[in-house]
């Protein structure tokens, strides 16, 4: 799988495809950011007149509803609805999910239109699965990855989706397919949209390859976590991390690439 | 008061308190990412469905009008009202107070939602302290922070809150109490956003410490002073000042942190 | 016409003109701190009911579509149109121009506003030529700045207004002058929004010689060009470009500028 990944690298660098976020204020900047350093196009538009427009042009959407209001929901559905129509993959970053009554039902509404790939800590997965069933958690609940795997085989059964947990360890699982990384390193946590960049990353993988959201979510979280774990070796704290991650996720060659990842499959299918 | 305010930002690292902001658009990234450095939670959300909520969960609340709307202004007003109801501290940073009488009438509206803190430069300060009486100045207005202690005295006496002048030299009033910090470096002035990030860190400080936001305010002042006068002696220009910046609020430790902060501290009650 | 930049940029060091923003959420932060660095004051506001008044107290105002939506578009009419009646120039930045309809009946608008500047890509300024007489195209058309010289022709003979393509060369018209500017450096264009930050910085130089928008433009594009240039040869990638420009930007020298800055200009008048 490892040189499988390696190839999908090297697509979105080569074909730069142009990601559509709808997404929150606060790594509007950050997510931008590393999709250039990644080698894809992102555009930011949430304008109700042109949204329908703006996923015809795209290779994918992402839809993060970190600051969400009622404008933006409408965006959000307004574009999800039309990239079903259009056949073309969408993500969604369910983030602070189970924190209010409001971001609960938003994501039911959300998860009715199918996105290809759900990512988010273990917190915001379990509280996704459980509200998908009308059960609700706290946004100050803290689970490892590992906490979340059985409320993801619900909900990708229920959905359909690739569930994506990232932490420490990352999991991705489809169906009865799971993926484990364990890449990055804890001082990532320090730094805010960290969770947010690797969905508009997985927006890019998904977009050269939307037939394989699996491989695009495992190809997003290894590139993130690789960059990460460099970025945060040569950083002496959180701003410098930011910022070497981005030169990193711009720099990454094939050989540190395949000494570094660390990647387990199993399929009980 | 130098042990006491190492023991705020010890407890800031070990409870890591959520702090709920309604900020400005300009900001929202950079005071996240200070926060998180500081060792708190923070969390942007504006939704008039959710605010409410979201202030139950949070330990307290940051209010900063610099790209307020019409729809912000009323999300602000459910929040802090929400505080009040339940007893929790807000924060209130005037950005541009004086600039537009529309600020004017939003400062006026708050300021009956009783903040606990008022952070803001001198200028502002004066603005706030002018319009609470119906007299306002304009934006360009500039002041050493000494120019507005009158005016802050004026203001805690009418509303109660502690007011926090921010500049060359920053000057915490509460009642009969003052205190001076000259920590800090003039290059933070070139970065946009330190203002917002003041009061942002001040919001981690009364959540903890909810009963005293006289040393939350200091301790706010002190830690982001000091960090900025590292980063400024590494930093080349604006740029890496405010990447360092992050670093050091991160590594501050409490030696470095005893060698450096320089506070005067008076009471004249 | 070097000595006359050089003079420029001293000039906005030492008046720091107040530079009124009406800017995409993505670039709102970077914006802001180019404009510190450069020695300019930035105002971000788009409120209906204090726009005209911050119109009023700045120098410049730049307009920015790139994440529009119906609040902002009158927000950018309201604030266009009192520059006008205040006799204060304005920056257009056409971002995304021929990717929706919804952009291209927005630019048409705002043309009539009469910007005394449009600075966009070549793909963004060919397609406002063309939206001007209702041809647009798509957003991925990719031009090299010289393929948008006859688009500019046009476009600036209809509106008057100085028409700046930026790119790997720069290439600025008003009337039968042009000036191609030659630096920079490829890696700028996996840093989001330098276009937009090339917008501001125009919005400085207008906001202190509004009788000479075209100067102003040429001195916009040679200090970021030079700063980028100097900020390339020490990153190691996106991430840290993005920083150094902003050191760079604050700390360009005369003796480099002269050294750097490479420009041609014909008048075929």
């Amino acid at each position: 799988m490892k040189e499988q990944i390696w190839q999908q690298i090297l697509e979105v660098r080569k074909r730069t495809p142009l990601v559509h976020n709808i997404t929150n204020y606060v790594v509007m900047n950050n997510t931008a950011n590393a999709l250039l350093a990644a080698g894809a196009s992102p555009v930011m538009a949430h304008a109700h007149p042109e949204i329908q427009d703006m996923v015809g042009i795209a290779g994918a959407l992402v839809i993060n509803i970190g600051t969400l209001d009622e404008y933006w929901v409408k965006s959000m559905e307004l574009a999800a609805a039309k990239a079903n129509e259009l056949g073309k993959p969408w993500v969604l970053d369910p983030v602070g999910a189970g924190a209010t009554s409001y971001r609960n039902e938003v994501i039911k509404t959300l998860l009715a239109l199918r996105p290809a790939v759900i990512r988010g800590n273990a917190s915001e997965i379990i509280s996704v699965a459980g509200s998908y069933t009308g059960v609700t958690k706290g946004v100050d609940s803290l689970h490892e990855s590992k906490d979340a795997i059985s409320s993801s085989m619900n909900l990708t059964s229920q959905t359909g989706s690739v569930i994506c947990i990232s932490g420490a360890e990352d999991i991705v699982i489809q169906e009865l397919k799971t993926a484990k990384l364990s890449n990055g390193h804890p001082l990532m946590a320090r730094v805010t949209g960290l969770g947010c960049t690797a969905s508009a990353l997985t927006g890019a993988f998904v977009a050269i390859n939307p037939e394989d959201p699996f491989l695009a979510s495992v190809s997003a979280m290894a590139l993130l976590g690789i960059a990460g774990e460099l970025a945060a070796q040569k950083a002496v704290g959180p701003g410098s991390l930011q910022l070497y991650l981005l030169d990193e996720l711009y720099n990454l060659s094939e050989e540190v690439f395949m000494k570094r990842v660390r990647i387990e499959e199993s399929n009980e299918g």
